[in-house]
């Protein structure tokens, strides 16, 4: 097999996509690639043998591409995505899937008429080998029922951009797909307490932010949300169960005894934290638009949510308040 | 030297201070012992060669005790620490100080009133290896300015008897002090959340609680309280710098590699967990009051403060809203 | 690019490598398949529309196989190496090139008559990202000049037909090429101990056996086989040099605690502890055929000196004496 | 309780033990000291209220000594443990019981001819929580039947007095000790393997030396000694048996996230490593000595054997020839 695929948005998570679709991919060819700088759309589609074209609509538009993947700018994600339902093609969109909770829902819409799911959500989490085990474990009872997650997700540093509600928009909305996502069950309520902020940043940052979700079922989160920490890219969680607890583990590095010390890496970068999971999360969308011709991986609906959640804690990061998060009800369609 | 200890209150932890005094700790000698159960106090006093006296007081008089160990049911202990200062003698209280706030400022005032400090409240944390590793770290500036604190509390059962407002008093009561004691800030507000409860207790039971803490100078702290895990009695803490992060270790413990698992103990008991802990806090209470004639260790005002925030705690657990601690002034007495 | 691959043998590690050939590896294309048993052949060949044929010479004189994959039974394999090399094309053949040093020799002057490196030797360890991790830390300097390695190789059990010569010419052959990959040094002698041996055993069979290694710089390594140790399939490794010491970190899985303990598994099978190595392995390996028509990993020289090391190994077992390999001198034709 | 203890050596470790006895254990108290320098022995003793003897036998003499410590220059063991037993007093000598095989052998007969276990010898590992809690694995089965034991003794740096034999003498005795304890066999043979030495040391020295010890039951240990290894003082030590594996953990100590790494200190030197393990070992003598007359710890014999064992191994360095341990019989009396 090998299924044409085309790229909207050669920014360096296009680039990566590519490269991924074409080193590490099987049964993946990456023949159409456009860009807003159209320089480097050929630049990068000569790379693979692939043709730069114009428009997101003219790789949608062209035959060869049998499904499409948007990595584009945040804000044109929701036009390129209705243009693939549109055109009835698979899409993988790199989170957000739309950079407004109305634009998610028109997606959710649109793809229910078509009447068959098209849209994977870049979450590449659900990938990650150690939240998988976490999840089986879950599962599998081996904590009993879930009553509480402890999160953390820290960066080293975030350029002079970055700003305070991109803690929820850009940062802990991996969490909250995967809360969602690990528990099976809707989040509620969000909130965010701001502790001092460090002050290793920008005056107009809030960092780090301290956010609580709670679950329909009960279950309560905390998510330390630290974009400044200076040591490392890390990912913590631990969730905790009527009978016990399960955690990430750090991931596996030498052991060094030297100076005085015993110590381990901490990754800088989450490209390289999560390279397993991005090269998984591709290899398993391609073999199943392959198999079965539609994705299952994180819907248009677990964008949808994660928009509603993440607009909920930047409101409670504006109003210190516990602000409802008011999802519509979950269409069936999305089981 | 032999310091001459008189212990009022006989029961469990009461005899594990009179074991430890007798065995563990050079340089006192337990010579009066009283009880509510007279016969309790004859067969604890014998043990030890010590004489059972029939009330607090009298053990307070004794020309023998030198200092004075409070392990009596906790609604006495005002009446036994205020005479031991009226008495001028060092007395050390197994927590709480008092069981009102009102109670721990008599004794804070008394104590001033006597112009020393005669006082100790048995915080045994500070004394574990691992938490004054902790401290240690935080003071040389390892970790930056302190921002956020993660701890967790949990045992692997309590008896019936364990009512929801104990999750503050009796069990978060440690992890107030310790907070204080390692950010040497005070804690200015209380809050509760309560998760879904866990089916392996008692219908009255709020359990697990999740407590967030603010103090004064903008670091957070969040506890974890649950006091029917199951697994095992399990004290976690992370405290997070400006740069980096320093976590408490699991005990040491062997590595059993076997039947598919890599494996070690989680201890069942806190007299396990905090064993040598006691014997350093009753050895240097013993050190400093012998050296100087007055204790370095958790002071009235320690005592004071944790039952002020402990009430504001149980006050958010009943009101589900955000409480400010109302402590008074520190006073220069308390350094 | 897709590279036509032929596979002769398809027992259980070719069929693994004609999977993962398929699934995982871009740019390969597996055309054509032999076994001895025929009917094997057809039905693994007909699954990923490759052409079965009669003979291993069949498959590589076949104008569409670019190169070769041997996976027959290790007496086969020096016959079809060779055969690849008078045909000048690329193969892989899995451990060991050949049953005997003599018949390894031969592949080896082929190649260099040939005049150019066909051969690679299917030693996947230096593909595990611990591995060369510790390679990466050795190599910078990070622990000095290595002084000795502490390794162990463990599996839970053993069928009845592995016999005591296997430790050293199965299992141990993997420590032996690592060590002289990861110290970029020869071995000199080899020593085995035999310790008591295990009772959850065949009677036939002395394991675990205790090997000495010594390199030509004068490190020492010692290697403990286990292959019924009950517990799991464990491999461990620590290089101690002049300033520090540097270990193997045990794969990362989720932490459990539950019922008393903090546990992690165990894994219980090769082909899980390094299915990533070979995944990594043969991409490399195809990349680099692709690229530059010669293999960079463990060459037929590797091959080579790993079969008269684990031949020495063995004779030690039966001798108890030292015994000093004798290797021939490296050609420059392998660096 | 108070038993008088007269210690015949004021040197570092004599000032330790005293130190220990007069603040951590409880009922000892020491009365007189000796030692080959006048004044050291007059300032240390005034420091502990003690009285200043001329000689080893005059403590012994002296009435009010109870028990005897000797912590002399090794040579002068054998005469003041002699001299002890004469005088019918339990006698605590740290290690070597004597220096040579033939003294120890003298103080086993004397100890036998006065009828009660009198001597302990000063190996503190049989009390450290770790390898007490090893101890407890092996004895309750859950390792199954022990097969081999790979160990690690390493010190930072060695002064250069330090000689090659002291490997075996003054650093690998340690570990002689407990594995006879721990497996409660004897060892038959040693072998020293000496792998290329490190830069970092006086060239008179072998360093590091890897030993070899075959037990009486077939169980196999090695021990790397590593005396300049730079980088800690570092103990391991895992017990493999029939059905898993048991390791001493490293020491608990914080976990410290800082400039992209996870770390924890390793221990500089041996006396903090092993400090509780020394107050335990003189608690329980002091107990011992005063509840039952005679001591429980390492005995006359486990001194002797430990002699002929590191002359053995001492031997090996010299011949590189494995040599047999050559102890006598055990006589009932040593159980």
């Amino acid at each position: 097999m090998s299924m044409g695929i085309g790229v909207i948005g050669a920014g360096w998570i296009g680039q990566e996509h590519i490269r991924r679709l074409t080193e590490r991919v099987v049964g993946a060819n990456v023949v159409a690639v456009t860009d807003i700088d159209a320089e480097r759309a050929k630049k990068v589609a000569s790379d693979v043998d692939a043709r730069a074209l114009g428009t997101g609509q003219e790789v949608i538009d062209d035959p060869a591409v049998e499904a499409v993947v948007v990595t584009s700018w945040g804000p044109t994600h929701a036009e390129y995505v209705l243009a693939a339902i549109a055109a009835g093609k698979p899409v993988f969109c790199e989170k957000p899937l739309a950079t407004t909770a109305e634009d998610c829902l028109r997606i959710v819409e649109a793809e229910q008429a078509h009447g068959r799911r098209l849209v994977q959500v870049g979450f590449m989490r659900r990938y990650d080998a150690g939240y998988r085990q976490l999840k089986q474990v879950i599962d599998s009872g081996g904590i009993g029922t879930p009553l509480l997650m402890h999160c953390a997700h820290r960066n080293p540093t975030v350029p002079e951009g970055y700003h305070s509600a991109m803690a929820a928009q850009d940062t802990a909305i991996h969490e909250i797909d995967t809360v969602r996502w690990l528990l099976e069950d809707e989040i509620v309520s969000a909130q965010v307490i701001t502790p001092r902020s460090t002050s290793n940043k920008y005056d107009h940052l809030t960092d780090p932010q301290f956010m609580l979700f709670e679950m329909a079922g009960g279950a309560r989160i905390d998510l330390e949300v630290f974009v400044n920490c200076q040591y490392g890219y890390d990912i913590r969680c631990e969730t905790v169960g009527e009978t016990g607890s399960v955690s990430l583990p750090d991931p596996a590095q030498v052991w060094l005894r030297s100076a005085g010390q015993v110590r381990t890496e901490v990754y800088q970068d989450w490209k390289d934290r999560f390279a397993d999971a991005f090269d998984v999360e591709l290899t398993e969308w391609v073999r199943a638009i392959h198999d079965d011709g539609e994705p299952t991986g994180p819907s248009a609906w677990d964008g949808y949510a994660a928009s509603v959640i993440s607009d909920a804690t930047v409101e409670s990061l504006h109003t210190g308040r516990v602000v409802n998060t008011q999802l519509k009800d979950r269409p069936d369609f999305y089981g």
